[in-house]
C-alpha cells in the first residue's frame, strides 16, 4: 500500500510500504475512515527530533476494524473504533489510576497516515461505538485520538474547575481543544494567548471570552490586567518551548496549576524560581483513553465539534503538502482523506 | 534586650539589640513563650545564602501580645497567638484563594528568636487560642507556626488522600511533620527515607509505616519494590536539592504529585524528564495561615503531638549552640526557652 514515510527533515514521501499484519495475537489491524497530521509530527519534520530511519509516520486514528489477534476481546471486525497515540493494556496499575499514557506496555501509535494500520495493545487502546457514526463526524471522531484528549488533558491536569479564569498559552490545534475543554469543565472566563485572526475566531468560537495577542512580558501584563493583577485560576501549557513555559508560570496565580502537554523541547526550570512562583505543574503525554469514552460520547451527541479544527482537508496522497502547510502555518491542522 | 543576631556563615551571637516598638499601626508585639531554629536558618548559617548585613534571626514564634497597633482589630493583649512565620493581610485575592505565603503584602517574620517580638499585619497573620494554653503544649503550637505547617503544605500540595502510599524524601524536622501531616490525612502507608535511627524512630512514632535508610538509585529500587513497582502514589520532598528533587521524582507514579517545600539550592529541572515522569508538582513557601486554625485545634486537643520534633531544649541564651547542634545534625530541632 501507498503511506507516509519521513526520511529526513523536510521529505516526506506518499510511497509503497509492505501492509500491515497481525504480528501479536492481541494486535488490531484498521481501515483509516481519515488520519491527520500533529503539531509533534512537526517537531522531526523540522529536523528538532533526530531521525535515525525513514519512520513510518502517522499516531491519530479512526477507522474500521478488519481484523485481530487471538487474544483480543474486546472489538470485533467491522466495528468503527477511536484509539490513543499512546497504545495501553488499560489494566496495569498506571493504567488503573488513569494514566494510561505511563502504561507498563506503553507503545506510541505509529503508521496510522496510512490506508491500513496495525494497532497493538487493541484491548486496552480502543474503543467502540455502538453503530457506524454519520460521516460528517469523522473528523471530531479522529480529534479525540490525540488533539482533544491532549488538549483535555492539560485542562484536567490544570484542574479547571466551574467558574474559574482559564489562560491558554499557544493557538495551535491543542490550544484550541484546551480552550474547548475548559469550556466544557465550566470555566467562566477563558483567555486565549494568539496573534492569528483564524486561530483567534476559532477560539472564540470554542469558548474563549478574551483574546490576548501580545507575547512575553507584555502577554503577562495584559493578563495580569485582565485578572486585576491576580492571574489565572488555571493555566494550559500548548507549546512546549522554555518561552511558553516561562510565559505560563508568569501568567498563573499563586497555587494555580499549570497543564503543559507541548512536549518539552529545551526545557530546563529553575527550582526556586519555580517554588516562589507558588505555581504547580502537571503534564506528560496525554492518558487519552482515560478520557476516549466520554469525549466520544460528547462527540456522538453532537455537543462538540472539534473537527473544526482541522481547517485544511487533502487526500492522503497529498501528505507532503499537509506538513507543509502546518509547517509554514497556514493550517492549523490537516485532515487526511483515506 | 538580649537577642539571636547572625553576622557571618556561623557566627551566632547573643547581643543587645532594641526591644521592638509598634512602627505601623498593623502590628503587635508579642512576648514569646518559646522560640526555635528552622532548618532553613541553616542555610545562611552555612554560608549557602549571602548575608549583606547582621540578621535579627528568628520566624517561628508564639507568646502572648503584650500591645497592639490602632488598626489591629482581631487580637489584644493578653492573649495567646500563634502566627505564620509568612505574613499576610488575609483579606487580598492570593490570601482568599488559600495561598497566605504569596499575600500582595507578603513579609517575612524575623527577629522571633529573642524574648520580644514585632508581628506585623497582626490581624492577618495571628490566629489566638480561647484560653491560656497548658504550659506543655507550648512546643506543639510552637512547631504549628512553621514547621508543622510546612510539613502540611508538603502533604497538601501532594493532595494526599486516605488510602495512599506516600514517600516522604528528607528525614529533618520538617519530613517528620510530613509524616505526621500524611498520616492525619488518612495515608494508609508512609514510607519515610532517612538513615538516622533517632529520627527513624519519631518517623515511625509519627506514623511511618516503612523506613528506606537507602538513597539515590538505591532508594528509588527500594520504594519500587515496597510498591510492587509501582512508585508512590504522592510524595513529599523537605530537603530542597538538586539530589532530593530527583529521588522525589524517581520514588513518584505517574500521575502522582510532589509537594516540595524545602527551598530550592542549585536545582535546575530538566523539562522533559519532568513531562515523561508525568509527575506533577507544585510547593513554595507554605501557607500555613491557611492550616493554623484547624492544626491548633489538633494540638490543644491532643491529638498530635508535634513538640516531639524538638529533641534539643536550650536557654535562648545558648542559642550559637542550638544552631551548631543542627548544623552537625546532633539535633532534629531546637527549641529556645525565652
Amino acid at each position: 500500500m501507498l503511506a507516509t514515510v519521513l526520511h529526513a527533515p523536510g521529505d516526506v514521501r506518499f510511497e509503497e510500504v509492505p501492509e500491515p499484519k497481525i504480528e501479536k495475537p492481541t494486535d488490531a489491524i484498521i481501515r483509516l475512515a481519515a488520519t491527520c497530521v500533529c503539531g509533534s509530527d512537526l517537531w522531526p519534520y523540522r529536523g528538532l527530533n533526530q531521525i535515525a530511519a525513514p519512520l513510518h509516520m502517522g499516531h491519530e486514528y479512526c477507522g474500521v476494524v478488519v481484523e485481530v489477534g487471538a487474544d483480543v476481546k474486546t472489538v470485533r471486525p467491522g466495528q468503527f473504533v477511536v484509539g490513543s497515540f499512546c497504545l495501553s493494556d488499560n489494566t496495569c496499575p498506571h493504567c488503573r489510576h488513569g494514566f494510561q499514557s505511563s502504561c507498563e506496555q506503553r507503545e506510541f501509535m505509529s503508521g496510522a497516515q496510512a490506508p491500513y494500520a496495525r494497532v497493538p495493545l487493541a484491548d486496552g487502546t480502543l474503543v467502540a461505538t455502538e453503530t457506524m457514526p454519520d460521516d460528517d463526524l469523522i473528523p471530531s471522531l479522529l480529534a479525540t485520538s490525540d488533539v482533544l484528549g491532549t488538549g483535555w488533558y492539560a485542562a484536567d491536569a490544570a484542574r479547571v474547575q466551574p467558574g474559574m479564569t482559564v489562560a491558554v498559552v499557544g493557538d495551535g490545534a491543542v490550544g484550541l481543544m484546551g480552550v474547548l475543554a475548559a469550556k466544557q469543565m465550566g470555566a467562566e472566563r477563558i483567555i486565549a494567548m494568539s496573534r492569528h485572526k483564524a486561530r483567534q475566531a476559532l477560539a472564540e468560537e470554542y469558548g474563549a471570552t478574551d483574546i490576548v495577542s501580545e507575547r512575553g512580558d507584555a502577554g503577562v501584563a495584559r493578563i495580569k490586567e485582565l485578572t486585576g493583577r491576580v492571574g489565572a485560576d488555571a493555566v494550559l501549557e500548548c507549546v512546549g518551548t522554555g518561552e511558553s513555559m516561562l510565559q505560563a508560570i508568569q501568567c498563573a496565580r499563586p497555587g494555580a496549576m499549570i497543564g503543559y502537554v507541548g512536549v518539552p523541547h529545551g526545557v530546563e526550570l529553575d527550582g526556586q524560581m519555580l517554588f516562589f512562583s507558588q505555581t504547580g505543574m502537571q503534564g506528560g503525554p496525554a492518558p487519552v483513553r482515560r478520557f476516549l469514552p466520554h469525549l466520544m460520547d460528547l462527540v456522538l451527541s453532537r455537543r462538540i465539534n472539534p473537527g473544526k479544527v482541522f481547517d485544511l482537508q487533502l487526500p492522503l496522497a497529498d501528505v507532503a503538502e499537509g506538513y507543509k502547510a502546518m509547517d509554514e502555518r497556514r493550517a492549523i491542522k490537516t485532515l487526511l482523506r483515506v
